[in-house]
């Protein structure tokens, strides 16, 4: 049951050879979903051994091209390669009337469904959910219309202790009834608490993604207890002033957001291709939040599942 | 003088890891074009050592996304590196109403002008020229409106010789004529033919670009003469079947487009991702035209100048 993040592409708004813009791939239990989509990241997917037909759901930050121009090259690749089944696409207005434009000049005859989701970007709001996630957005502070995004593992399903099993004798509808939290009562009469008979077999995990964004205490708020937080650090704290007016954040504000989070985990990336090395703005982040790591293309972080024992 | 093409992407339709979508930068006396341009064209011209801002003309042969998706990105990238100068688009209809559509949700604030020359695909006429260079346009027999492109280098002004210099002793005045192409009639009567005088300094180089095109016999002809033909091979022999459903040709057919068009070399490219290898196609047209090579990324095919000898 796999929670892991793929950088695609770590630079900000110029791509250098080596680097790509904004991409970047989450498998939450062998589910895809595309964080971002700067031009070449159709290319980086394939690099990095991800299968792009096992992504259904788009979710795009904002509506500058070096976080979207990928998109369009991967719907007509993805056309290409027979795909039936729809793509999902939750971005900020106007994504619905850039992709009917889209399908106005290209991809006249291709055979699935692009679906176009317009996230209300001032809001925290669910957006996406499954079984096994929940997607969040989260206000950010950008020159445009811009959101973050929470994923959030649910609580999975309670299992029934073996040790109760043995203990009390349960029945098959007793177990049921325990697995949907019920209280049981035995036959003599005693009520067995919940809690006693089950137990959550592992800690729901997860990831928030906070990029294009000016420091915001509010968004920081709005993640609270994420296991990783990616946050951008365009620029390094000497860049400060261009930072603010950019809309974007500085290492040293990353870090903040990570401490305000209460995060386990900081990732800094988009950074300005001013910066010949991210070691420098790795280090900076981690005076004040030790545990930092630098985005680059190819980095996977793997959050670990933490199953709970069931006595 | 260089006249020289360097192939950023070789790749049909779909790219991979390796390789790119089609996309070659023209060299003539340092001016820079551009001819099409998918996806990740920018990264690749940046890869090749070839300046983008240099790049004033890009000719489009046609608007499937894989000769202009690299179009978009690369427009947002010159503006973000502060270009001034207009950036000249020659491609066919609908070029306006997507550049247009483009501006409507993208690059706001960018500081240059795109300047779209729609081309009439049915046409083979002259559509672009400076002090040096012609670009024709060439019919093309593809799925959608589609042209080819001819660059030729104008005749070089005249040089005059320096042993009729010291023969007849000519006057500035006379220089000038002759450079003009007039004959020089000399202080004792006698007339002396321009070409006694004068001579080109070189031979003028051509380059045609046959991207995506079924065979054409007529291309074929409109380009007789060309230095290197660049035609697309998309497919072997053996899927000629394939070829002629989707409007492109095989190795096969490249190669008697090369003989009829009287070619110094062909290079073929625009090859389909079912073929691990080039060396297969590029020894399959080599059967009927033997000059053949097989572009790939980086593959620069420089048309040396010929001199001529003065005396």
């Amino acid at each position: 049951m796999r929670f892991e993040i793929t950088i695609l592409g770590s630079r900000a708004a110029q791509p250098t050879v080596e680097h790509y813009q904004t991409a970047q791939v989450l498998n939450v239990h062998e589910q895809l979903y595309l964080l971002d989509c700067g031009e070449g990241a159709q290319r980086q997917i394939m690099r990095y051994g991800v299968h792009p037909m096992q992504i259904n759901n788009v979710f795009l930050s904002h509506l500058h091209g070096d976080h979207c121009y990928g998109l369009f090259p991967m719907i007509s690749t993805m056309g290409l390669q027979g795909r039936r089944t729809p793509l999902h696409i939750y971005a900020p207005a106007p994504i619905e009337a850039i992709v009917e434009n889209h399908f106005k000049y290209f991809d006249a005859e291709i055979g699935y469904d692009v679906v176009c989701h317009t996230i209300d970007t001032t809001k925290h709001q669910l957006i996406y959910e499954n079984k096994v996630l929940e997607v969040w957005s989260v206000p950010l502070r950008h020159r445009v219309a811009c959101a973050g995004f929470l994923f959030r593992e649910k609580q999975p399903p309670l299992n029934v202790r073996k040790s109760a099993l043995d203990r009390y004798g349960l029945s098959i509808a007793q177990i049921v009834a325990a697995k949907q939290g019920e209280d049981i009562t035995l036959e003599d009469g005693t009520t067995i608490a919940n809690e006693e008979i089950t137990y959550r077999p592992y800690e729901p995990r997860s990831y928030a993604y906070l990029s294009d964004t000016a420091y915001s205490a509010k968004a920081a708020r709005l993640v609270k207890g994420c296991d990783v937080l990616f946050h951008e650090a365009t620029y390094a704290d000497a860049d400060r002033k261009r930072a603010r007016q950019t809309g974007h954040s500085t290492t040293l504000q990353a870090a903040k957001a990570a401490v305000e989070a209460g995060a386990k985990q900081l990732v800094i990336g988009h950074f300005s291709n001013r910066y010949d090395s991210t070691e420098m703005l790795q280090k900076e982040a981690a005076t004040v939040f030790e545990n930092t790591i630098a985005a680059n293309e190819g980095t996977r972080i793997t959050i670990p599942i933490i199953r709970n024992n069931e006595n």
